[in-house]
């Protein structure tokens, strides 16, 4: 699909409630459209249970294969928090009270309130590579290598991606046209095919929707070239028109 | 944490879509939520892009492992839509055009509306166990030995797990107890590694928040016997309260 270079991530959402259904993820999108956003392809995003010898696994799969890997969740306080010393062992390193981040924390909480609780959130693999600021309640991320390890809550996540994402190295970014119309999209697939045989490097998507009784559907067309995607835009609206549907379109953006 | 019989199941979500952000999967937690309270934890979820060869190895890894595995997306229509020949590849059988989806479909169109682009749409792997009834868009999913393949669109996706959930086979339900205040979860942190060490049977989780400026957090308790429950509810209560929060329980549900 992308002519250009293409840089890749993997995403791993680590946390029982998330596979519990008691919590909702919103980590995997907002991180998939950032990365988008930069030039980034995730190519894979797994959401894991509270367990060491999986989580350590995990991240080792994902930072062999991939340039970036982003880890949300268990990084707080609690007896449940385990992806610091996870991540260790996931690199053969040991867990130690990393200096930097206790004296943010330090300065976060005073002294007398510095519990033994909150040291545990100073705890993190030797010689991490930088701490990933929290603006949100002080305790930092971290990087280690190309694994980037973030908090949960999606507010504290989304704060963290925004120090990590102006670092990395995008590759050429993927550019979106989008031509959307409320017919069902099983009337335009004979054309959408001959359209990507056509325009085999092109990544065309049929993605329909179902909303108050109708059916609409929207194609999306990826490639990293502006003028390969508007040339293929009006063609596109044809073959919308030609099913007695009305084009709306936007981008490439 | 479950002391009695566990079963599992895995949820692939399928669909270049998800990955660039475009589409944020509802999915993942619509399942999860209903897995749990039919007695089935969900192991794992993972996102993967619309390519053969990776829906076959994660379809046959999560076969393998899992009592039940989920997908969602890729059967529509459009050229795009390849989950059926990539299960079919999973499990080495051919594809064909399986007659009772064929009739279904027929019925829903009509033969003048039902185009070869329709008909691809009964395109499944030979010997499919059952359909699965589709009540939105009609064109059916299918089940085949312990994998069902769902739509991707949450509405359809929603309507066919209602239909597979009753022909599946749960473990004993895993009851919840949620006691949640406005307080952050450093401050229980200790007294909670301490009850979860005194229950080590019992699945203790702590999931924070952040709202409006304000930090609160659930704590979650997780096993299959309510009495367990109700003995951990008010050492719960107690230890929230000594921490100057005021403690809203529910559940064991």
């Amino acid at each position: 699909m992308n002519a250009g270079k293409q840089v890749t991530a993997g995403m791993i959402v680590i946390g029982n409630e998330i596979l519990s259904g008691r919590t909702k993820d919103k980590n995997i999108g907002f991180v998939a459209e950032q990365l988008t956003e930069n030039g980034i392809t995730m190519k894979e995003a797994r959401v894991i249970p509270d367990d060491r010898r999986i989580i350590a696994d995990t991240v080792n799969d994902f930072r062999g294969r991939f340039d970036y890997v982003f880890t949300s969740g268990g990084i707080g306080p609690t007896h449940d928090d385990i992806t610091a010393e996870s991540v260790a062992l996931a690199f053969g390193r040991e867990v130690e009270l990393n200096k930097d981040a206790y004296d943010i924390l330090l300065d976060y909480y005073g002294e007398a309130d510095f519990t033994p609780a909150r040291q545990r959130m100073c705890r993190m693999p030797e010689g991490v590579d930088a701490l990933i600021p929290n603006p949100v309640s002080a305790a930092p991320g971290f990087t280690i290598e190309n694994v980037h390890v973030m908090a949960g809550v999606p507010k504290i996540m989304q704060a963290m991606l925004g120090f990590v994402l102006p670092n990395l190295q995008g590759g050429d970014k993927v550019l979106s046209l989008t031509v959307s119309c409320m017919i069902p999209e099983s009337k335009l697939a004979e054309g959408l095919a001959q359209l990507q045989t056509r325009y085999p490097q092109v990544d065309i998507g049929s993605y329909p929707s179902f909303k108050d009784g109708s059916f609409g559907v929207s194609v999306v067309a990826r490639h990293t070239e502006s003028s390969v995607l508007e040339e293929l835009a009006p063609q596109l609206g044809a073959l919308v028109m030609a099913q007695g549907g009305e084009p709306l379109t936007s981008g490439p953006v």
